[in-house]
């Protein structure tokens, strides 16, 4: 075992690992578009663009010139009575994609803390209007982050279990689908009228780790009509759907009735650092705007509005903004429509499923879930193939970054098959 | 106004700030060392380290250079089943500086997740063995972070009033000081019998945001033997005091029984990024050295073991471990106590504390805490002279970069008498 190894395997805490009875990680030396080099000389295709935050391709270097710019400008400065060129930029960037229904950002710094942000604000808009309303209304299957208050919206389950009893308990409903959408928005309506909740927060159109689920915009697009016609503030949780992966720059641009909030993070960067933002609207903005001490959002991270992030940020969004960027939208999705034919081949694969950049499906195994066994052995052989995949259980899916070429996309796609061909 | 401020105030939500009534918030266009220098020409010394993150001076060189060097190489990568020299070669640095009773290191983003994380294991330890046990001890003046969990163990009041229903309810109880030491320990063994919590979590020696209180050594050492002979988890969040500000490398050292778990973040990288670290003893460790999937630890953010943020906290601790940082600790301490001197003077003037390279005093008023009115009056003046400081309501304090001259020191007290004058 290497030195970095032993010392990994000793001092370090892995998220979302036991810390037993897993592989010994890799240790990336050094990595450059869609590769991961490995200490060992082996290399891999980063599929998932490491945890869904890479847009870009690794170490770009027209934000690594941004980012070193801005540490010899000014690296952070507070940003309570204080403000910068950088994050003023960004606010700019953010509200012209966000379009003319959203007013203020409100910077935190991951997607959880954006999440949290967006639900104290739905609270605290009802109780600084005088009404004492803190229901929220969650998807059964969503994930929001780990956070107290972004479990408390998430799925229930093994990942949580030991903290159900010290989080708020939410309204769970079943996300909507062509099988239950029968009665589904009375069903809806009736939740809001009964219960009053304050908010309802919903991963636009994919619920990510909760299996990847996709859901149509048609039926979302009726609920906000809805919830918003019971005074329920609307988060869109585009942390992951942000930024061009459903094909659009977000995912709420699929959407008629505009979200109150949308809370963004993960590729903002580039994929460099952790930032999020949550953008509100007027609504929101109404409720706490006053002088009194007692109606303001008392939140707010050291880093808050950290100026190396925000150029991270308008650097990337500068690549992200271009025709290339979005041609590659566009390429990616049709070669993920090909591929799919290809899929069906196979009788395991059940439940094939597209939206923009990302791919996903489901492999009938025994134990469903993302304890399923097949999850390990799956994984294994694509990192065998040289490909970086990640599969939720038994869901598998592609999300590479944009800039993944054709050879390395259908090399990503051949690993699949691999993969299947060995179960 | 500038085209720059009318950006700012029409697109931009402030932390920790009313949306109307405050003053225009200064731009900052560079900052080097102590100085940040204004739009407008104007400049202030940072003797706040700017919200309590920046112990090396702004604009750092040597940081700046190593997190440039480390995006050019990789500026992120996944890391559940991946790893990397930074992230290892901080884990080792930081469990030399926790010293031996520490052994695993858990990164996350910010302060609030420190806590949140730390509050999650200690109550995931016990249901991992079997014990269903979730109440949580922490002070009636402690600041712990905004998110859901760590404001749950925060200060109950204005800040978080919208939300008090939709948090766990901890265990309050009075920080210990002289006045209450009497019975104090007797009182605490009763709850830790009655209560059976399964964590204290406490800022050791000094309490942040909840006004500086500073409490001693002593009192805490047997709290926390008392609290582990009850199998309580023990937390100390050093998100403010630690790296250096009580004047030791952390307000542990001060102690002679360790706590379970550490929470670390602000001067971590120098001031420049988010990055936090949950640091804990073989004792949390036990508790999940297990290959069963459902003893893991559920926990991580897309950024989790950020390469750049790790980077920089290398090259910071690479400054802040060096003799002549710790002589700056020595050297600011000296003259805080020179200054308390003269402090005692003024008649308003009330319970001038000092710890480390953290001054702080309280100005009696007619109405005293966050939303006191001398904090806008002195403010004001505090800017005028030219130094940042930002009172917690009727609470002054300086916490400076250790870089802090003695030029910039005597400027920063000449400015605070300034004000305590203008009353």
């Amino acid at each position: 075992m290497s030195d970095l190894l032993t010392k990994d395997r000793k001092n370090i805490w892995h998220p979302f690992s036991p810390l037993k009875g897993l592989p010994d990680p890799k240790i990336i030396s050094h990595a450059k578009d869609c590769t991961l080099y490995i200490e060992d000389g082996s290399t891999l295709i980063d599929a998932i663009s490491s945890w869904w935050v890479n847009p870009l391709g690794h170490a770009n270097k027209a934000i690594a010139d941004a980012v070193y710019k801005q540490m010899l400008t000014v690296e952070h400065v507070i940003f309570a009575g204080f403000t910068h060129k950088p994050a003023i930029d960004l606010s700019e960037r953010i509200l012209n994609i966000a379009g003319s229904d959203f007013k203020k950002v409100f910077f935190s710094d991951n997607g959880s803390t954006s999440v949290e942000v967006a639900l104290k604000m739905a609270v605290q808009k009802l109780h600084n209007l005088g009404v004492k309303r803190n229901k929220i209304v969650s998807f059964k299957d969503a994930y929001h982050g780990d956070t107290f208050g972004a479990m408390a919206v998430g799925q229930k389950g093994s990942f949580f279990t030991a903290f159900e009893e010290m989080v708020f308990e939410p309204i769970q409903i079943p996300e909507p689908n062509p099988a239950n959408w029968e009665g589904y928005l009375q069903r809806f309506e009736s939740i809001l009228q009964t219960e009053k909740p304050a908010a309802f927060i919903f991963e636009p159109l994919i619920m990510g780790a909760g299996g990847m689920k996709m859901y149509e915009p048609e039926h979302l697009d009726a609920m906000i009509a809805l919830a918003q016609k019971h005074d329920v503030t609307c988060i869109a949780d585009e942390v992951m759907t942000g930024f061009g992966r459903t094909g659009k720059m977000l995912a709420s641009e699929y959407l008629e009735n505009k979200p109150d909030i949308i809370c963004l993070s993960k590729c903002l960067t580039g994929g460099f650092m952790p930032l999020s933002l949550t953008v509100v609207n007027q609504r929101i903005v109404d409720a706490f705007d006053s002088p009194d001490a007692d109606k303001a959002f008392y939140h707010g991270h050291s880093y808050t509005g950290n100026p190396m992030a925000c150029a991270a940020a308008n650097a990337a969004l500068e690549q992200l903004c271009t025709q290339e960027t979005q041609a590659n939208w566009s390429r990616i999705h049709e070669a993920h429509l090909a591929f799919s034919k290809e899929l069906k081949t196979f009788d395991r694969v059940k439940n094939i499923r597209l939206r923009g950049t990302i791919l996903a499906f489901d492999v009938s195994d025994s134990s469903e879930g993302y304890f399923s066994s097949v999850k390990k052995q799956l994984q294994e052989q694509f990192l065998a193939s040289g490909v970086l995949l990640r599969p939720l259980g038994n869901v598998v899916y592609v999300m590479p970054p944009y800039v993944i070429t054709d050879e390395e996309l259908n090399k990503t796609y051949q690993a699949i098959i691999k993969g299947l061909e060995s179960l």
